[in-house]
């Protein structure tokens, strides 16, 4: 088994202990902040982490009530103008704590008034010297290029923050009691998503649509296949798609839609019905409760141009989803890789960590 | 002419005419929303009008010392829990100003304590409606469905903006007296693109890297590779893209890299350098003035596999350059429909207005 196929499976557990352990450090980030003002929450990452950072802002504004964004990193470490960042929360995230513009951007913005928090896989790293605060995604040491389970992790960790923060006690519940077994009923739909692999192998793009918390799933998703199996791969936001994308659809063309239960959902359908009448081959990947907008064949089917195929997931609150929906994502760029025979656990021409200045 | 070609040349016209207007509007605007004790600062938007946001992004924080980021409409719009937005500047953008996720978010953020304003080329629409205070693009009627000049107008309201928020008189004479010109002149590289249209209508993928201040241009030349030419193209940081979508390359793929003078400058044509390393296709679009990390070959010259093509730019401040490098983004976009037998003013499946909620 590839590594990258190993740590997909190492999923459930890492989230299960994450969401059971003592939530203390939280109790005190989200104090630390309260008493510090924060009024603003920004995020800093790249790459993968950034993808985590968008869930992230859903969380923040979304679910705690302040206005949040993600930071330009190069915003802060090339043009060095004083910036004022007092009544800011800004929240680091990086796998490896070494991204360089990450962790200074992070340090600069403490020194100008912002409280500080590092996200990190390494709690001996730059970025979690740099941070007031660390919390940790506790997800063991990742071998393979393509993150898989740091950025679960880090889905958690935000996850329990701002649960915390709202004083959530049901969503911390959740992705301790039914997150990791939903995870796992997602890896049970794996021939499913060999047999797809092996019709998909030769596409070379793909469009990738969710909105709402699982924008970040559409981000995360497109990445994967990017990196893992080299297809020009475009994530976009249910809303934005109509705004011009939409043009680039050829008959059968291939658009992952991902549409988890919640208010994100019926945009989805709603644009999956679309672009399955355009004549995309559509698959969705949604609860086994709700309705898709068109019925689906059934699994053994073959899938003639704008067939759509139905990859299901358990539900669980939109909130939480995120963690679900990117499995079979993951699960589906790691056989397109093998497929095409590539070594999912060494992408052409990538390392594990960035040196971005 | 098409009209969207017709569109590209007006754009010059549009940009002289907005920073030889009087200010005063401008001038209102940051006294008010100083007034309104303004830290934090928030765009809204979709489309074309979200990456102009993403260069108003740079002005806000690089130039002006803002925390600043992109809004979610759907964070609003979707999940309707309350929003403190006290001491946030939200900027709604659309060309239009009908996008109703747009214009609900600003409206809701005002109610919510946000001092709000719309930047919109009509104003007498709903966005306009929404806000405190409206900054008009003045670009005259877009025809073509592919936003061009009202683009355009769109980064030469936010440059006047934050160059009076930041009391800089340079800016606006740099806006007023050399952009212009800079623009016309990238006009005038029309019969070399032309020629590059040729070459590159048969792509399926393009990547497009910039950074810094052109991060912006990236996101829009990818966007009007897109709808215009259905090519499958993505943008990217030059940070960003070493985290992952590198992988992608083939040889022979054709990247758009946008190096314009400045602090970002250096790290695209590191990038750059790299990428015709692993045989990509670089078109480097950059100032005359500077050099590229790889000497160009002769315009003429055939362009065997990795080789550099060069289109070069009249050179202005990097906070400015964004009006000026997407010029030949805009016209490679629409000549490359035309070599594809495709109408650029009428993309398939797409409409001028896109009703979002």
């Amino acid at each position: 088994m590839t590594e990258m196929r190993s740590e997909i499976n190492e999923q459930p557990d890492v989230v299960a202990r994450l969401a059971s352990a003592n939530l203390d450090a939280y109790r005190d980030v989200c104090a630390a902040a309260r008493a510090a003002g924060a009024a603003f929450v920004l995020y800093v990452a790249r790459g993968t982490s950034d993808n985590a950072a968008v869930y992230g802002q859903y969380l923040a504004t979304a679910s705690a009530g302040l206005p949040s964004g993600l930071a330009l990193p190069s915003a802060v470490t090339l043009y060095r103008k004083p910036i004022d960042f007092r009544r800011c929360l800004v929240i680091g995230i990086s796998q490896s704590g070494e991204t360089p513009d990450v962790a200074e951007s992070l340090a600069y913005a403490r020194t100008q008034g912002a409280f500080t928090v590092g996200i990190t896989n390494n709690a001996a790293s730059p970025l979690a010297e740099a941070a007031e605060r660390v919390l940790r995604t506790e997800a063991g040491v990742e071998r393979s290029v393509a993150a898989t389970k740091t950025y679960t992790s880090q889905l958690a960790v935000l996850a329990l923050l701002w649960a915390t923060w709202n004083e959530d006690e049901a969503t911390v519940r959740a992705l301790r009691e039914d997150v990791p077994g939903a995870m796992r009923a997602g890896l049970a739909a794996e021939a499913q998503i060999v047999a797809l692999a092996e019709e998909l192998k030769g596409a070379s793009g793909l469009l990738v649509v969710a909105r709402g918390y699982n924008l970040a799933t559409s981000l995360e998703a497109a990445l994967k296949m990017q990196e893992t199996a080299a297809i020009l791969a475009l994530p976009y936001s249910a809303a934005d798609l109509m705004h011009g994308p939409i043009a680039m659809l050829h008959p059968g063309s291939p658009v992952l839609c991902f549409a988890p239960s919640g208010p994100a959902q019926a945009s989805v359908l709603q644009v999956s019905a679309l672009l399955r009448e355009r004549g995309a081959r559509v698959i969705l990947i949604s609860p086994a409760g709700s309705t898709p907008a068109l019925p689906p064949r059934s699994e053994s089917a073959r899938h003639p141009e704008g067939a759509l195929d139905w990859i299901r997931l358990e539900d669980t609150p939109e909130s939480l989803s995120p963690l679900v929906a990117i499995i079979p994502a993951q699960l589906l760029a790691c056989h397109l890789a093998l497929a095409q025979g590539r070594d999912p656990d060494h992408p052409f021409g990538l390392s594990k960590v960035t040196h971005t200045r």
